[in-house]
């Protein structure tokens, strides 16, 4: 069975001492297809584990999933490894009555519009369209220093990486009314988007969606790809590390999402959404 | 046009001070659509800059492209910005005659075999049966000296990062018989993948192909399509900064790639192809 780490040999090469031998664990990586009614849909490059969620979080994204109902059964398909084993590397999601499948043609439909062609404008219009989430009404607010405090608490949770130094993670915190946050779920995966999907996979079958009163927590940088994320599952702010590029700031502010980044121990920079901080200043 | 980097304002909140509003830079972020002979294949987000390079890599990774004849020209095709301006987001490439285009189902078939499906195994079963360069017979070794000094000599280049912290980079360094390292190549993306892809375009637009005698040296992670990528424009080594997946390690050990990770000032993990590297203890 696909593992979540796997054991392998190094030879480690110092300029300071002889080469040595040792075993080491890496972060395990296998392709996964998702399926959908037994139709191949997409495949992804994952870390094993939470694969049922990882499938799920996905159809969030693509804007087909908005409610645990919409599924009827999320399974493992067929799918063997040389040895005759199963390979659990296929997973079927079956759709309830009336829930459309996504469209062929959606990864290019998310980047474009008929009226001006492809550009971030228009990838930002077509989000719009496609979530079903008003992000901007959702009244979260987040403590400076919860949200400081957000990198370490996620890093205190990564297991894989404990072990591996090779995997993104997600974090999702939910805020209560004193800005307050706590940690409700963490998920790890060689890709940052999968991390985010699985964790956004937990939450929709835990039919929790949207994800109103969250900070979604990331270990790595911003793209646009996670804000859209974020706001295709209702989640109101997005922290990462690091920096983010330029469509992820804009598609934040117009969504109405808290965007911060930099976040390194006493302070961070808001790129969206700063009304979201509450500063005791 | 599109940016390399776009200014933003951004909001510093710190624990020790006021909020401070300033301008700073973000990576920018923009779809490219690359299309081929008129007909659109790929989206991708990606930082604007060396879009030819990069639609010209991303074809050598698909195994479309080998040589700088098998393309005939590559230009910019329609796309407007809401302004009426042209948004640079769409690339056309020209095959030359005899050249096959990708196979649609080409992401499909890199990760599965009709033997045994979709698995860790299949997945290097066709990246081996697609690539047109023998890496293992290539005789470069590399100083150990020199390939721990790569990754600072990476980032000294690294000009969008200096200004933004939000790229990844890719840098293509020569190796002599002496196992000492030029940098021939940098380029910086939002995307990691796109960042190898835009060198490995720089190199077969430049007729380089197979990249033998070469360090590929990224700043992140090693993940199975990065290896792939090497592999597939004929690179026999790949560094990184950070861990390797543990089908990285597996297919750099099938294709007799050198795969260093955790390359860090005097000391780096050799996970396949420790024979590469001179050591002179």
């Amino acid at each position: 069975m696909a593992r979540v780490t796997q054991r392998r040999p190094v030879l480690r090469l110092s300029l300071d001492g002889e080469p040595r031998q040792r075993a080491d664990r890496v972060a395990g990586e296998e392709p996964l297809e998702i399926r959908i009614g037994e139709t191949s849909w997409s495949v992804t490059m994952r870390t094993p584990g939470d694969d049922f969620e990882l499938a799920a979080g996905f159809l969030v994204s693509e804007g087909v999933l908005t409610r645990r109902d919409d599924v009827v059964e999320i399974g493992y398909g067929p799918g063997v490894n040389p040895d005759g084993t199963a390979s659990y590397n296929v997973v079927d999601v079956r759709l309830a009555p009336g829930v459309r499948p996504p469209d062929p043609d959606r990864a290019r439909q998310v980047y474009t519009s008929s009226s001006c062609g492809i550009c971030g404008t228009a990838s930002i219009d077509a989000v719009r369209q496609t979530s079903s989430f008003d992000v901007a009404a959702d009244p979260m607010r987040v403590a400076l220093g919860e949200l400081l405090a957000l990198p370490d608490r996620l890093r205190a949770a990564q297991r894989v990486f404990d072990t591996t130094g090779g995997t993104h993670a997600a974090g999702l915190f939910t805020i209560d009314d004193d800005g307050r946050a706590e940690l409700v779920c963490v998920r790890e995966d060689v890709g940052r988007h999968n991390a985010v999907d699985k964790v956004v996979g937990w939450a929709v079958r835990e039919d929790r969606l949207p994800l109103s009163r969250t900070v979604l927590q990331v270990s790595g940088r911003a793209s646009f790809e996670l804000v859209q994320k974020a706001w295709m599952a209702g989640i109101p702010a997005l922290a990462a590390v690091s920096a983010p590029s330029s469509l992820a700031v804009e598609l934040a502010a117009e969504a109405g999402l808290l965007l911060a980044g930099f976040s390194r121990g006493r302070s961070l920079n808001v790129y969206a959404g700063g009304e979201r901080v509450l500063t005791s200043a």
